[in-house]
């Protein structure tokens, strides 16, 4: 692994915190750049603990990101800034890995109902390669442009993909509520997501509506062949990292004919990220500050319907892990490079 | 409303807590004993903040309980402690409101396979009163043996019942998943509910197993005529208490004809505690100390299917404040007697 | 008690939703006004549980407040705003409760360093009576004007007041940390209070120079005789509602003659409100939605020093609760007149 | 840095967890065995995420451990536990890094009173080198047996020693609060440290009585030459990892002469893991998952003190992360090694 020169765009944000603190520590990057107008000018050493050189970086103003230098530029931007800003990175012979929503969709035309945009640069939409390496890692190597999953996507599609396969839930619905900590609506100074409003707290959102939703069907459809529709209630939970998500698969009075929890175990059984544990030892606090997945799955025979659990960090495996993952899978280095977390 | 004397058993559980604090304020009520093994001989008023009487109550120990001589006597001790002391307070001419499972279930058959124990009074489930007011206010009339629905069963059906009776889910399946504060798993000194286990985490339990499944499966089947098997995953959420579900009931591609906002709110039109909101402002810290429950529903046009949300305080609407509700009822008097609560 | 006319302005902040809670109940007052501007012509009812009049209550602009018919007016507004606001209130003749800082001080002299802003009425500070019934009792009768205690005032002097008059601290100094839930920081889209930045967090602010350190000091020294300058440290704390707060007295070798736990018990004997308990046992769990101070005091010999604790709710006791007290106070009604709140 | 094999008996307490995914990854260290009659036969990768040689080991029971064969054995064993297991362990030629209070205190006749046991090894008390780096690291290098601090002792002592050394403290009294999260009362099957008794909750406990205070005091005056007795009041507050210690000196009426951030800056200018920031800057969550302390002091001359606060995780920090460094320090290894912690 040769050293590359990476930049961070976005960098105070919750996802691109957890990048740089990933990044500064990559054994194959050298971080050279970060943009963030929030803390513009400050060092970033004195935002979080970094190692020497990547703590002597000074946050620059964002707009000045369109000119980065790096060879590997990490954009932590909203989606509309990223559609703008990756062509021009791009077009500078940066490879760039986005971490929005921009390029997730294989339609244009399906940006203006999801996102609230319509799309500036829809021919990148058939470049970009999906960064979810479990699912996708075969057109990952030597991506010019990785479009980094969604946290509910990510969860939810590696626990949906090998039942589908298996056969599951293409006659019936699947039901999903993904619980989500407060960080996966970013930084905010909002009443809403202040502690007095959400300690103590549990509420449902955006039900049916969330963006995440062609995305995972779209990427379920891709792996296993066909997706159904999925219905899908996100619920902002007072945690400040992690979702776990409960995915409720109709399958009829006869009860799924194959070892499901055998077949998640065959699917995912050379990933150094993804564990198949019984359902109810999957719990968020085990993924927390990793690059970690924890399956599970139960046969709910009486009431005709098969159960899976997924966690993730949603800030890790659901944003900036999975950008060094994938990152890693395009560059040809181990995918586990600069992701031995601690945990905890 | 003459003033009638109470008792409470199994006082120093979370349960018990509430109902002591309800029943020493309630204006046609005068507590007269307390039974708790754990607190024995110690005052009431050393425990919690009481009116005067209540707080010169000692607490008794748990074995005297049979011998009570109150009018009216709240169990609030696990289901095997309720099913022998029922009968005996019955005899003694007692009105009972139990908050357990014993008398829930239509069959003694259904006892070994839910609640791990064969029903000793199998006779006493046929005069068993549901106190679901909402829903069997009137067979509660006069009662004598009143069983306290469970937490999860008094959100779950309360949602579900107008919706089925306007013809929803018969045809598929209907997915909850249920997410309840701690003290819904009662007063325990156990690890797995330690605040360092429990804090920061999110986990799915009992998947399909959990024993109000045959609970709100009977009362929506009696409400609304028929119901379909409900797949029902609980997760415990890092709140202390409180229940939020979601409950995604599949339609297929033609939206439902009928608006059933509007289904809900004609249901629940004159009813005292329960209020029907747009589903995004369903949250628990507007239930939690108040005995409300709060209803929400979505339709899920795209994915074909319909998503309702409840959220009721397990303590309160799920446990001691609905077994005041209930036994108000019984008695004839005003529903929302002790119960005028100032939330918060 | 006859029934008097309230109005509350301010009502959409956490002291004034929780004030709304008790007025909306208070067997002598009848709630005529609801001024905010947040939500201005919204129903309270939609906002809060309230029993049926109340709940019909629209929202007024906070600009008609100055012309409020009500008898007795609570102000739940900013120190500045109720400094503008009573004066004309008070003309109009109405009895004012206000619950900011606005006439706690009894030198106009020292507002522009403790709050910010010269005293546009400085007559007013005599007028004014402290609304700390325990400690000033005497001097709310037929009060105009009561001016409620700051939050960790409340729970300081309620600690402090005893131990200085057994001649406690006058010597050496006084230092005491006041932590805090985040409620005490008001109603705030702020980033530095959302859920992500508070929770798993601690962290203490304005040390030395919080507002209610001349308020703390004038509380006691006028109740004990004397009171030595406090070294006030405020801690922010990941909960909702709630002040602990625990006071440091240097002693010397020598340890206290008197009993000190006994002078504290002396000292709130008949008080309905006030419990001293084993220190150990002082918790802000057992006194949140309560109107209650539980008080604890430990001797600690070997390092010469005395340590109080105090606890109460800052939204309870540490605000809209004592402005009832205080009020009930001021009209010659039973000072528990609409605070027998359940807990919990 | 050679590699040299390493043992961790006590490895399923929260602070033997720690410890293991720390040595599990420290470049000079092999870790042979671990230690646990909880999960006694499981696989260590089973209950946390570790790289590969680690995730294999299983756990033996602790009975076997007094034959640990390991160069190194970290003890993280209850005090008593750890002063039986020392002598037989560094009788086989082990190096030993004991994280319990077993070998702190100078003087064995110290230990009934504050640890409630009769020393069974005094003489081992001279030998023990105090494993506080940033004050005691002359003594380290070659250390055969060290103690590690008390989590509290660390966070008040690296506060406190250079404020007293500047003359501070030395006439008058140091009052500290020391507020921590529920980790550091260890893995308990308890009641008391159930969610639903610490979420919304704080308390003072053991008052004056904690056994972290001669250690604190004992480390102080070694340091700084004298130290005043330190009253100490812990607080239990509802957050699962990290300390905040308010530290309040007497000064008297003139303001200190010094400047006394500049000294704390001066102490510890060359230290890798302290940073002194504005006192109100220092917050538990920027050190929670690192082995820093950040300091804050700040000069309250109206009242005559001064007031520092500090912030750890008590888990690193104040024991495994400081294990690690001061084991680094006795080996003569870089002390950062294996410490570059990603935070969060």
């Amino acid at each position: 692994m040769n050293v590359h020169s990476a930049a961070i765009v976005g960098a105070s944000g919750y996802t691109g915190l957890e990048l740089t603190r990933l990044v500064a520590r990559h054994p194959a990057l050298r971080l050279e750049a970060l943009y963030s107008d929030r803390w513009s000018e400050e060092l970033a050493g004195a935002r979080l603990p970094l190692p020497g050189p990547a703590a002597a970086l000074r946050y620059r103003p964002l707009a000045e990101a369109d000119r980065a230098e790096a060879e590997i530029v990490f954009l932590a931007t909203p989606a509309e800034a990223s559609a703008e800003l990756a062509p021009k990175l791009l077009a500078r012979g940066a490879r760039v890995v986005d971490l929005s929503g921009a390029f997730r969709l294989e339609y244009a035309a399906d940006y203006p109902a999801w996102y609230g945009f319509a799309h500036p640069a829809p021919a990148l939409l058939a470049e970009a390669r999906y960064g979810l390496p479990e699912l996708a890692r075969e057109k990952l190597a030597g991506a010019r442009l990785v479009t980094n999953p969604g946290c509910y996507a990510t969860a939810i599609a590696l626990a949906l993909a090998p039942l589908v396969r298996a056969g599951l839930g293409l006659q019936g619905g699947i039901a999903v509520t993904g619980m989500s900590g407060v960080s996966g609506a970013g930084r905010k100074a909002s009443e809403d997501y202040s502690f007095v409003e959400v300690a103590d707290d549990l509420r449902a959102y955006r039900i049916g509506r969330h963006q995440h939703v062609p995305e995972m069907e779209q990427t379920v459809a891709r792996y296993a062949g066909a997706c159904p529709p999925i219905s899908f209630t996100p619920v902002l939970t007072p945690i400040r990292r992690g979702i776990l998500a409960t995915i409720t698969i109709r399958t009829g009075p006869s009860a799924p004919a194959s070892d499901l929890a055998e077949a998640m175990r065959a699917a995912y059984r050379d990933e150094p990220f993804v564990r198949v544990l019984a359902p109810d030892k999957v719990m968020v606090k085990d993924v927390v500050h990793t690059n970690r997945c924890h399956l599970g799955v139960a046969v709910d025979t009486r009431a005709g319907a098969v159960v899976a659990v997924s966690a993730i960090d949603n800030l890790v495996k659901g944003a900036a892990g999975q950008a060094v993952q994938a990152m890693n899978a395009a560059m040809g280095w181990p995918e586990t490079a600069g992701l031995d977390l601690v945990g905890g």
